[in-house]
């Protein structure tokens, strides 16, 4: 029960950084024999999108290009090489792909360190069109009951925040502090936080506190107007949380977590300060024994993972249906700082 | 078959920082039910007993002092709450005691973290004497076979180090950098390293090279004259060490650790910078996934299995024996940078 | 504000195993240096104080008895020597204490695997008496805002349960099953595996499958009318659960576990057979790479752990509250099969 | 500078189960998009090479067939779509192939686990032949300096022993017993376990006393002629054995493991026994909480962790070189229990 293809396809595209962004028909692609044809139904609309057209990543992309990385959609070809993928089935299309399977990282289930990686909406085309290859190692498996255009967001913006979950060794029944709790990847961050057991501490600008509250934070703390941050929360978690977490991208959060964090405590750190530069104490880090990480997306497994919750519903993605046309629009709305909820592409609109 | 015990004894006491350090007479202390009383045979020489007496860690110390916080002896008395001691018993006293064996980090095995640690040579009386108190639960047991002078440093100097090494989860045939490996903690570390079958990269002064690669190291970095230390050590190990310690207290060995360091790698800092400030890239420690943590000394079990590595002579301790009046005098040596190897009071000199 | 204390006391006593069971009189007993007085005011009722008082467990224990090894009450004397507790405060008495802190199991944390363990209500007076003294280092200390009496079967039996989960490793969003449980164990099993994340699979008697859904469970399977257990858990669970905690002691139900378990799956024994025999089918396990172990009660730290969830109400205690005369009786129901929820002695009735 | 192939090669072939083993010459095979051409230079002879050809492992091998699953040599031609492999990289041929990389158990790295694995020398022609075909994703890679003679037999054996020794737990300075000691993987384990910094108790027959202690193992126990083993081993090891690794294929071994394992200790079972049944006591079990794994060969990470310490010289292999012809006699003296050391098959001869 093959479905025809057409010959052409919608896709935005802009031909340089920062230049018009414009909804232009090419050729719909043929899948290699180890991959799949996917038609993309939704496609989210991360931050990283906006910077990869603005063109200050430009050392990580090219252009004339399609952006997006947060697919979600239906398989409609599948190469004869694939296995594991049929027809009908409903895959996701992430940032990174083409990792090479086979170095350490790879072999580790650490694919996003692979030196192969080529990023989707960055030095490939993404899913900013209606029909994409991608190989069927690359693809991820969506449940048929999940809701695809909650799905689309968690390829990247789920993932990440998911992974970094799992990276702060923070144990069911610990306490986890979230900065920048009350934008898009906090929001999700406090409903996986609860989902895996841990007690949520909120950290953003007092104006989001009833947000978070609502979506299961136990504590607020208003990031802004509290006269000394480390003493209130050491306090307030009777010695520290036992993780953190630093969705903000202020110098100052990140430098402040090592100090409130509990002993033997775990500070993750996925949002980039501006300089990125951040300055450690190393007298409170060596005598409490204070663990930093790094962590950036995750890797295919993380992905299932993060997926399976919001197939459940345990996790809901607060997210806003756009036509591809509006993409400048939302760009323009992410640069005033007017955007709440994940925007989503949907090209049946 | 009790010894008998003089009512005095020797002791190297200072009244003031930085004031005269002298041997006295004072009296035998008398065990309480849940204590030891010990016969110091042995007390080694740490830099921080040094700095104690300059009046540089005031804040933790107190004065008069004696100080000593490395030593090892056998079991004269055993109060009649004790359990696991008899009379002849080997005992090591460490520096880390009277932690309250019931708060959460206790629980863990993790009581340096304790709240209600006292540091023997620091804020109580230490193992520059001839007979000491200490809790059985606080105390060393150290097996009969063991050379009880090369114990003594294992009770500070040798479990910083193993505990670091543990810290840095680097696997066996995995690679790990040290950071300072020709000095005391250093020589130790390659050492240990090799025991628990990781592959030693040592880097120090150049002058360092013979001795680190005779204690078992694979390679060597010369600090100082190697143009690009960060793309050497990559080259060298084929994509970072698993692992970093670093023993060094330079700040620029601390940041670029987190440069060279494996996808994943973990950097552990040891040595405090002298302003105790450390600026993190954090692009490569995001991207790259990397791991910081802060180590300080062990937990009991730390020492117990860092000196298990003694008793079998896989760990050898490079010492020299000193009587208890000279200890001013290695002083001045360790000022003048004059220590190569560990200073051991042996009291029976 | 210290209370008086009375001279006497009433205590639940058997002289002989299986003999009559008394309310008699006793003297109150005085705390050591090292120890707390606690005013019991709830105990709960084990199924093993029942086998102690039969002379099932006559190895381990003593006569003439007072029983009961899950108390909780009020601090009402603190020996001078104890660190940490305070008049007023409430504290939890479990079954094992004594340990003596110092073994190489104490030191990691593991002290039910102490050589110098002394179980009250086994070889020692337990909480079958309304004032008990306790180590200071053994009771373990019960928020304030805790519900007291459910707190009181957490020592034993919510414990159990707790560190069996965290030993079976099965991560937030993964797959449990939980043989028996619709019993007491089990029913808290439940409750526990929700809060950390896990889905779970019920196993009991058919009558049993309202009330475990109602608790959280996700699915529920008739152990005992279900044609092909194993293929039919494979199936629900789509390749097998990633844990199973057994608290059945039917050999059947262990057996199978190891069949049905996921690839890299543990199954966690709790429940000890009849004959003390379980046979091991070695093709599935070791081709399936399977783990199994043993778990019992749990260290300290769990018994903090497991209590927090409910002091915060997140983990319900079913409780039916009796007279101290109504032992007896109660141990008469557990014989005839008839008790559903945990019967705790409320010592103000 | 690319090699000539030649039309056809030498391959030892059966056409029945147990039926002659004949040398002929089978076309060379070309490989696909994704794969390599390997000459292949040495090949370990196997146990289950043995085994198979007995037709014992009907049910997962086919016949006519190549044998052979412990292959190393030449790659002479790379597949357009292979990344990672060069003309003249040396390349190691293991048991288990084909998984699909993109299952739950092939994204975690525990590929052998995955359900598409087809086996050379089981269901698809082996090493028993000059030249072989094999996907680049499943070959591993082998350093230049390695000794390729010394590297086949890792391929299955060596890996399968470093995994279990993983999978052990054991940390460097504990204690691990392995059965079978004497044996071909025992071997190896002994020198592995010392790479790992593990000490070891060997047990086997007493006529291996010698060989064991001369590879390695610092106690050797009489597994025939111990009046009571237990007591014997929880002595020598001071409370038995951090972790006991079973190459033995008696079932009295595995039980008798559980038993003298130190408390939370790790059994691992490799060797299956005759009826694959193992019966557990499970009150040791439970109350000294115990674990046991079943284990078996290894992902691709792990062997090429294994290879490493044969490339650095760590883990030397006892081998006999034969020529393909030999291969029957070899495993005539496998029947007669007259092989000694790992016969491995050299092409050049």
């Amino acid at each position: 029960m093959t479905v025809e293809l057409p010959a052409t396809q919608r896709a935005l595209i802009f031909d340089t950084f920062n230049g018009p962004l414009e909804v232009r028909h090419i050729p719909v692609p043929e899948p290699a024999d180890d991959e799949l044809l996917v038609k993309i139904e939704y496609s989210g609309i991360c931050h990283s999108d906006l910077h990869v057209w603005l063109g200050d990543l430009a050392s990580m992309s090219v252009c004339p290009l399609v952006g997006g990385h947060e697919g979600a959609g239906t398989v409609l070809r599948v190469g004869k090489n694939v296995t594991g993928w049929q027809l009908g089935d409903k895959a996701g299309v992430k940032l990174m792909n083409f990792n090479c399977l086979n170095c350490e990282y790879c072999k580790k289930g650490h694919e996003p360190l692979c030196h192969h990686i080529q990023n989707y909406g960055f030095d490939r085309s993404g899913t900013f069109q209606e029909y994409l290859t991608i190989r069927g190692v690359d693809a991820a498996k969506i449940d048929k009951k999940t809701d695809l255009a909650s799905a689309a967001p968690i390829l990247c913006a789920g993932v990440t925040v998911y992974k970094a979950l799992k990276e702060s060794n923070v144990a069911p029944g610990q306490i986890i502090v979230l900065t920048g709790a009350g934008g898009g990847l906090g929001s999700l961050a406090i409903q996986y936080a609860n989902a895996m057991g841990m007690r949520v501490v909120a950290m953003d600008h007092g104006s989001k506190e009833e947000h978070c509250k609502k979506l299961g934070a136990e504590w607020f703390v208003d990031a802004f107007n509290t006269p000394d941050v480390i003493k209130h929360i050491t306090d307030l978690t009777e010695g520290g949380p036992h993780g953190v977490i630093n969705f903000a991208v202020a110098k100052i959060a990140m430098e402040q977590a090592v100090q409130y964090v509990r002993k033997r405590g775990t500070v993750v750190f996925v949002g980039l300060p501006k300089d990125s530069k951040v300055t450690i104490d190393t007298t409170p880090f060596i005598f409490n024994a204070i663990t930093i990480k790094g962590s950036i997306v995750g890797s295919r497994l993380d992905v299932d993972e993060a997926m399976e919750f919001v197939t459940r519903g345990i996790v809901k993605v607060p997210i806003e249906l756009v036509r591809l046309e509006d993409v400048p629009d939302v760009y323009q709305r992410m640069l005033d700082g007017k955007i709440t909820s994940r925007a989503v592409v949907d090209f049946s609109l």
